[in-house]
């Protein structure tokens, strides 16, 4: 089969492959057709050597059962990342997400979705609604992990709180926590996406213009680099609580000092509930039709990867089917 | 009077002074006699230029009240650092440790202990026990911050918990939690202070030896250093906490990546409870007598400051009466 693969060599990371082996999926899994499939900052840190990953990158993606447990075949599904073992510690304390022996579709020790062909454990698949469109349905992932920073913060009713980045992931979190009781502003540096927020009803602000005061109670940094953090740790207020979305390659030089005696919380924070970020789909609730920058077909997928770099571009799909 | 003074000039930072001149209580405020004061971490991190701080430095002491409000004069007392405004959002938050106009003893805007005399707010004083002694009080503060790591991180029966570093900090800290309901362990390096620990029944490990796993659902950062939380990072399982007691001058190089794929929580973690350390002292719940390693004349307070640096020496004392 065709797909994108990775060697998690420095020097020539990505190349695409026109006769990849077909996966075959082992018991209790399911192969998928992939319809669509979407580029986040992961796979570009992939591209860059995150995690060593060798293999077909790509963990959001929506297609069709077409082998496996028959109750599966012919569904169209999206499928969470973590394929996980149910014994370990973490698991048994219901960290399943956490598992010690876990693989991660397209990130860690499996095949993604970068491909015309992936196969997923049968139990991380998700039926998707027949009102949400393949667009919107490879948006699920990544909504999912939106979704579940309010579990990292809750937020007090007219909390003030602060989106960093108006990438791929913030537009997702401002949308997210547009319809909570809160005083939401979001910064970032693109007129096009800030725009997008402010039409929205969100207040936005250009993030060079910031003069950072210690008022947030709550900052999302989704900016993916290390400024973000050293941003967040001025706007964030005594005791206040940062959630941290961004992973990124290069160990980042920061002064700690804030942290500690501003009593600041910084929470990591990763993946989400998928059936959350259906629902929300499924209600037109969050707007993500516009947030396709472009659709390219998969043997075209290194220069997709090169357009999801440029921040011009918001979301980049990959589509194995497209000539 | 006699001090110690800092010019906050890197190149000769700390003078003891003859002539210094004597402070005189503002509205308020109460005139203290310092019988011991103590060196902790922060005054030699103050000493190479933290916080960029002019004048008298000194925390931690203990003394007897000489003049301002009748009621406090002539107690023996021990102080809260942060002198406070009631005024401001923090504050009026119930965050008066984090007053946005507030100056600290020793640390920031205000003149601190190692003086022969010093001025606080009548409110910031505690009444000392007659059963706890000058060199017990004068730990009173740092206990305190070491009781304040239970806000952070608070235990659930049977936790898993790690203490790092067993340093003037880490002891009290590893005492404070030594009798909560936890499976606890510090690591050092130093044997004579690990040799305290299992003493007191604290599993002990030399942190060179030590494998992380990720199993810790607690680990308390007291060692001063950015390697600190390098390890603590690595000893935290899955959406664990990592309480920072250590401020450093140096930003630090830092992987971030991990705390963000393990949905860490890092919780800053500085002043706490003076009511609650004095009572674990008066209880002599807490064992300090055998951390004093030594006890030097103000005068000789530059030579003191050396002492407290090296390793050998746990808590070092300042006591301007001393001949």
């Amino acid at each position: 089969m065709q797909a994108l693969v990775s060697s998690a060599e420095p020097s020539r990371p990505i190349r695409f492959e026109r006769d990849y082996p077909d996966p075959r999926p082992r018991a209790g899994e399911v192969m998928i057709r992939v319809h669509l499939a979407g580029i986040c900052a992961t796979d570009l840190e992939i591209a860059r050597g995150y995690m060593q990953f060798a293999g077909v990158p790509g963990h959001e993606f929506v297609g069709t059962v077409t082998a496996g447990d028959p109750h599966w075949i012919g569904r169209r599904v999206v499928a969470e990342i973590n394929c996980v073992c149910l014994e370990c510690d973490l698991c048994r304390r219901g960290l399943t997400n956490h598992c010690r022996r876990r693989t991660v579709l397209g990130i860690a020790g499996r095949d993604g979705a970068f491909a015309e062909y992936l196969t997923v454990p049968a139990r991380n698949c998700h039926v998707v609604p027949d009102t949400v469109t393949d667009q919107q349905a490879v948006f699920v992932e990544q909504l999912a992990a939106a979704v579940h920073v309010l579990d990292a913060a809750p937020l007090e009713p007219g909390a003030r709180v602060a989106v960093l980045g108006s990438g791929r992931l913030g537009l997702l979190v401002v949308q997210v926590l547009a319809v909570q009781d809160c005083r939401l502003e979001v910064l970032g540096r693109n007129p096009r996406t800030l725009d997008f927020c402010a039409r929205r009803g969100v207040r936005t602000s250009y993030v060079d213009e910031v003069v950072p005061a210690g008022e947030h109670d709550v900052v999302v940094d989704c900016t993916g680099c290390p400024d973000g953090l050293r941003l967040a740790l001025q706007l964030c207020r005594p005791q206040g609580t940062i959630v941290l979305k961004s992973t990124y390659v290069e160990p980042a030089a920061l002064d700690l000092a804030p942290l500690v005696v501003n009593e600041v919380r910084v929470v990591g924070n990763r993946c989400g509930p998928f059936a959350a970020a259906l629902q929300l789909l499924s209600e037109h609730r969050v707007e993500v039709d516009e947030l396709v920058s472009a659709v390219y077909p998969l043997y075209r997928g290194v220069e997709a990867l090169e357009a999801a770099a440029r921040p011009e571009n918001i979301k980049v799909l990959l589509q194995p089917g497209l000539k």
